[in-house]
């Protein structure tokens, strides 16, 4: 007999929805093995699990990874079908085929050495859902959409959440002419199924879902730090690059007196130390990041002449970004002054943050509440293909703790016990937006 | 009619001993045309004088250079030999065969896109004065001998002062057997006509020499700021270097709080603001330097793990820059507690440096004075030959302006005519000491 929805949720919250042998709703011994196998496409030669993976989107470790998953998604009784992007969307029908659907997923490409949870999580938890409902007989009313985006971590043609941009309707048509490592980007979007020349069919109609939902590792360490399991994301944070270019003057470090240089990387240690002293100045959770950093011509016996630096800030707020921007940037100009050099701040990259909907927020804290978990509320500190659904339509995130907060590292690590978490509180906020 | 010594600087001095049609008493335009005719041997092909040098000590370029200087050498009446580590000598008999010789000379080894004036001009200046004395018949009552020093620069087999370290009985037997290109050191001594096997016959005697003389260009910008044309060196700076390991913790620049940070790159920063303080935050003229810094993994959106850069000092007082020293590996260990990082300084460099002898000092300014030219005294900065020279004897450097105080670069530029005063004021030198 098919549970209601109602009922299914009031008998998970009294733990009886589960089979006496299992504390949890998903499968979670059936999402280990997916994702345990999924890992094995990129992995490096000879090795196991816990090296972690290469799955550089368009990749062809990435082409046989997407053909894995879109078989598990048939398996789950979907007709999965890849849109121009190369997205892969599969739905199952709601009772109600009016409605708009409730979309969830997120993405399985990674950065080079990366690890097995980012995105793999959230897109196998996805399916796990499916096959749960299934097996569970649960009509929904709305439609349920599972989502695999592509190549959101832009490694490939250094353009992050390639997919989900081009969903939102925010791809720059040249974007498709960039060739990298000797392809042209539309050929490979052709390779993962997509069909560049309709590449304006990908974008979805803003509010076309009822809402979307993503379940993905934190990647920070506030959740393990607070032994919590589950982290409800209040929006994904904005973030704004530059490329700094300092100017002095390279000379001999023997025989240029200390009032005489024009020290590239002086001025550069005084900058980087001022974005610090900077960010931290005032309460809040804005991050600000010197992360790159190279010196010319590099020899311990000559006063640095050129330093080519970068400066990044995150927060919450684009209005807070943009303000510790300018005061970066006014701080740059009596650096440069103070050490005779000349520093320059070109902007490389804005990305606005976005908001989490206040009732994706309700859904998954219900969710978490229902299945006596604790949760905690946090910014995404990291770009999610989620900040451009929530452009379309009500979007949230679940995080589920990171092992030592590390990731993009064969090290990134989540317990399989807080990845069942993860997936069994976005079954019940799924289930909750569709009715 | 032979002058005599005294004689001849009385003229000078008087500006009589120079022929009508010339202000200078060496023959200046010779000199320019052999420093133009030596900077043939490495320049860059389709280059002109004024794209500079690469005439790497050991290779072809410079065994070229070395049998240009060889034939000069021949036709001012000398009969060069070549020491067992390539140190070419000749030496002009004095009426007295008992008195040691006056020395003097540099080197024509250049590094990697050199300029035609560091070394070129105190060598060719010394074969010059030689030929210019033996047009006037002067005779002197000591010897004199020149010096051509092989590998100054010691960019082949990162050896500084290869040949005046052989000489002054300071090289480490193991150093020939070094490889670099692929060729073993003392295959490469053997190419310039040294013998490597017999090493230890490079050495000379203390006290083998009435003094040691060398012209150089300052390679600093002191002498042409105060428009003065002489320098007169008071030593040669003491150096001290470390390289800097400083280790943090490579996170995700958007997902760890500032708070939790082990941010390599920060503390790198404060360590070189700290470098720069503590050396201009006392009287003198010590100079400090960080120029060489390289970070990891060095991405925009991943906080600095780890950080590799050098420190180095230099002052005339070698207990100065030990001191300095110790007050920086202090700060670091607070900069280290503060950032939460593990920084270790490991030495990797110490040059002892040498005091110019009194004496030496006082020819100078005396054959400066003579001529009516203004000299000022000052440290060098940089390592010469001479500091080997000045643990045999008594050692003296003459320093002639660098246009903009640029070294070690095409850029680097002395004009003719301090390159004649330089080589006047030696000649002048030479004569008081050689008597």
């Amino acid at each position: 007999m098919a549970l209601t929805r109602r009922g299914f949720l009031a008998a998970a919250a009294a733990g009886l929805a589960a089979p006496p042998d299992s504390k949890t709703l998903v499968n979670a011994g059936r999402m280990r093995s997916h994702i345990e196998e999924l890992s094995v496409f990129g992995r490096p030669p000879g090795g196991t699990f816990a090296d972690g993976v290469s799955r550089v989107g368009f990749s062809d470790a990435d082409v046989a990874g997407r053909r894995y998953v879109l078989g598990l998604m048939r398996a789950a009784g979907l007709e999965p079908r890849i849109d121009a992007a190369g997205n892969i969307f599969a739905r199952r029908p709601g009772s109600d085929p009016k409605l708009e659907p409730v979309l969830f997923g997120s993405h399985i490409d990674s950065v080079p050495s990366g690890g097995n949870f980012d995105g793999d999580l959230g897109s196998l938890a996805a399916v796990e859902i499916i096959q749960t409902l299934n097996e569970r007989r649960i009509q929904t009313r709305r439609p349920l959409e599972i989502v695999v985006w592509a190549n959101e971590e832009g490694v490939a043609y250094n353009a992050v959440l390639f997919g989900s941009r081009a969903a939102a309707g925010k791809l720059m048509t040249t974007e498709l002419d960039k060739v990298w490592n000797g392809v042209k980007k539309s050929e490979a979007v052709t390779k993962i199924g997509g069909q560049p020349l309709r590449i304006e069919q990908a974008r979805l109609p803003a509010g076309g879902f009822r809402g979307y939902l993503e379940l993905h590792i934190e990647q920070g360490g506030t959740l393990e730090k607070a032994g919590i399991p589950i982290g409800v994301v209040d929006g994904i944070v904005s973030i704004d690059r530059w490329e700094v270019t300092i100017k002095g003057f390279a000379n001999h470090a023997g025989t240029t007196p200390m009032g005489e240089r024009q020290d590239a990387l002086l001025a550069a240690a005084h900058l980087t130390v001022a974005v610090n002293e900077i960010v931290t100045g005032e309460p809040g959770r804005q991050v600000g990041t010197v992360g790159h950093l190279t010196v010319s011509p590099n020899a311990q016996n000559v006063i640095p002449g050129l330093v080519q630096q970068t400066i990044e800030l995150r927060d919450l707020s684009s209005d807070k970004v943009a303000r510790l921007g300018r005061v970066i940037r006014e701080r740059a100009g009596e650096i440069a002054r103070r050490t005779r050099t000349e520093i320059t701040l070109a902007p490389s990259n804005h990305s606005e943050g976005a908001p989490a909907s206040r009732d994706m927020q309700e859904a998954i804290e219900t969710a978490s509440a229902g299945l006596g978990l604790e949760c905690r509320h946090l910014p995404s500190g990291a770009g999610h293909d989620a900040q451009m659904m929530a452009t379309l339509g009500a979007m949230g995130m679940i995080f589920v703790p990171s092992v030592a907060g590390i990731s993009h590292s064969p090290r990134e690590l989540t317990s399989w016990e807080d990845c069942a978490r993860g997936a069994n509180v976005l079954l019940g906020a799924v289930l909750a937006l569709a009715g």
